[in-house]
């Protein structure tokens, strides 16, 4: 895209950063990726990972990133600031934050590296599922408008579906942008949120939730990522804990061909 | 403990901190949590985590801390600085850093809050194995100095032991500070990342590694820690992938009787 052209995907759009000056960008939030509430957390994350990855003294690909939403976002305009913390030799810390009003509304710590080919094993399982042409889209009726911009197939554990017994709050689905766009990390760091919170799987109670921190590990680096293309990839959620207002899940992210593409980790607040 | 006595336990005098102003501190690295090269990364995860639960306008107890380790941490005096970044009705975000020479050797984010009574749930599964008073305990020899302050009883997962073929990396083994010492938010961090990295119970081989961000969840409150007292408590740690320089490993820590205190993540560099 040159400097002309508007970003044409919907996710582009909302992740769009404007420089202001050196580590300083503005942008504004989607009416696409709305939430209930303000926007998407996956698109807030995204927007941060999106400005270190922009910045001019960026070393290397993520590895990993976690961030908090401190504050509700405001529909509209927003600064985001990126800084390098410690910059090593391979590796760099990163601090990025968003603000609206001069206050922090969320904020994310990243490490970035030169990967290098190393010895390498995965210890979590590929499911056995259907294939995503082989399940039907998910319904986004009476869902938030940000569901609208993913394709979703669920194995099991659709939202206020039937928990499982034995795995009660997991689901697994097939997800993608929609309309399909390249995978890249950017947009993985926002599929990783778009897990419905656990709590929901559970308890057919809509009750106030909001993910305060997640983290997200990606295992591929970027040529694994743009292989992957605009397939769907697998996610697979589960809970570990939900008890005193908050609960915690984690998270795989598979490729179509069975490559662990990132591990993430979430807790949130529930009320009741 | 007042001001003229000295802590007395090994652990409090490694996390010790003395306030030089509000929201700042110093403090100095113990020989007897020191690691390979440095000192354990428990105790500076542990020192930021009690530089925030040290200062004045602490609201609630700690939700998540996610600690990223940026460089080297040279062995004796440290600055450490804490500020609260966000303050809402129930919950605060907080920034920790720990400073020598100028420079930033490692930070963490952390979520504290009012927690309340509310529905819960535990979906992760207590194992069953033997109990801590029927394991031997660790052998520490060849192992840093650090490991001489944890009682540690494998189940399965033992250091340099035989890789069981269905959970490769997993390790089960009750833990405790050594002398015993009274569980709090604190201890329990270190303990987090006293795991070892799971690329050795993998691999004979030593190579050089290092975590760069650990991420801990809380799930007891205050009260729920100081009930398990100085039991041991039973940690459960796997890998989920290895690949191009980096791993990541996901624990459970469990009371005695069974409650998951906190589930922590973590990705490590390695070498080779």
């Amino acid at each position: 895209m040159t400097n002309n052209e508007s970003p044409s995907h919907p996710f582009d759009q909302a992740v769009a950063l404007q420089q202001l000056n050196q580590g300083r960008w503005q942008g504004a939030t989607s009416k696409a990726y709305a939430n209930m509430v303000g926007p998407f957390g996956g698109t807030t994350g995204a927007t941060l990972l999106q400005a270190v990855l922009s910045h001019e003294e960026l070393l290397g690909e993520p590895v990993s990133i976690t961030a908090n939403f401190a504050a509700p976002v405001a529909d509209g305009h927003f600064e985001v600031i990126a800084r390098p913390l410690r910059t090593n030799r391979n590796s760099q810390h990163w601090w990025a934050e968003m603000v609206q009003e001069d206050q922090v509304v969320a904020f994310a710590t990243v490490v970035t590296a030169r990967r290098r080919d190393t010895w390498g094993s995965t210890e979590a399982e590929f499911p056995e599922v259907p294939l995503a042409s082989d399940l039907p889209r998910s319904s986004r009726e009476g869902r938030p408008p940000w569901t609208r911009n993913y394709d979703m197939r669920f194995v099991d554990g659709e939202l206020l579906g039937q928990p499982d017994k034995d795995a009660p709050s997991r689901s697994r689905a097939w997800m993608r942008d929609e309309p399909p766009r390249p995978l890249d990390f950017v947009s993985l760091s926002a599929l990783c949120d778009a897990f419905f919170p656990r709590i929901y799987i559970r308890r057919p109670k809509l009750v106030p939730i909001g993910t305060v921190s997640l983290t997200t590990y990606f295992h591929a680096d970027g040529a694994q990522l743009a292989s992957a293309g605009s397939d769907h990839v697998l996610g697979v959620a589960q809970a570990n804990h939900f008890g005193k207002g908050f609960f915690d899940q984690s998270a795989e992210v598979w490729s179509r061909g069975g490559e662990l593409l990132a591990t993430t980790h979430q807790v949130v607040y529930f009320k009741e």
